[in-house]
């Protein structure tokens, strides 16, 4: 019941690709993360998945198609759609999603975060 | 799948305390609200509610104390709790809570929208 100021929570994260838990409600998620590079492509079998951007942009691709997500923009990902998010420069998203969705979805690599921290 | 811009879907509402749904998943929806004066006290017998501020600031009332939330921060209002918005001025917030909220929870007043627009 107290507020959560998002860049003092973003101030902690270090590590690219490695979201961090900074609210819960209704088994559902809000995350931090702060992204630089390719990521893997993946899904997620039974959760759907929102990026927000809070500064800087990154491309979602589906394979087939690129789009592209600027601050203050949004994208929805729904279950089962192959995604992976690409940023040319480091950028800050803040992530929707149930409290089951691991980080890389169908994929088990050296991106997976099992647990993420709470900040 | 496509991307959505928070101003431009801000842009298109034009009365205060009248949230449009701009995107669902997992049952639960993102919502924008413009939002001045002081709302009504209610709670959210079955719903945590997040309050994330766009633009400008507001203050949580939960009838014993005050909590101040400005741009770039958020509250999370767990189900069951008595809250209240006031804004001074102006403020544009974005809404995550479940797909059943209704915006005066256990209160039906002037300020009760029964259908959300989807914008």
């Amino acid at each position: 019941m107290d507020k959560i100021n998002i860049q003092e929570k973003l101030n902690l994260i270090t590590d690219y690709w490695k979201p961090i838990i900074v609210g819960e409600l209704n088994k559902q998620q809000v995350r931090l993360v702060k992204i630089k590079g390719e990521f893997v492509m993946h899904k997620h079998e039974n959760e759907d998945e929102l990026f927000l951007v809070i500064k800087g942009c990154f491309k979602m691709d589906y394979g087939d198609r690129i789009v592209h997500i600027n601050e203050g923009e949004f994208i929805i990902i729904p279950k089962g759609v192959k995604h992976r998010p690409i940023a040319d420069t480091e950028a800050h998203l803040l992530l929707f999603e149930p409290e089951t969705v691991l980080n890389t979805g169908d994929v088990k690599n050296s991106f997976t975060v099992n647990s993420p921290e709470k900040k």
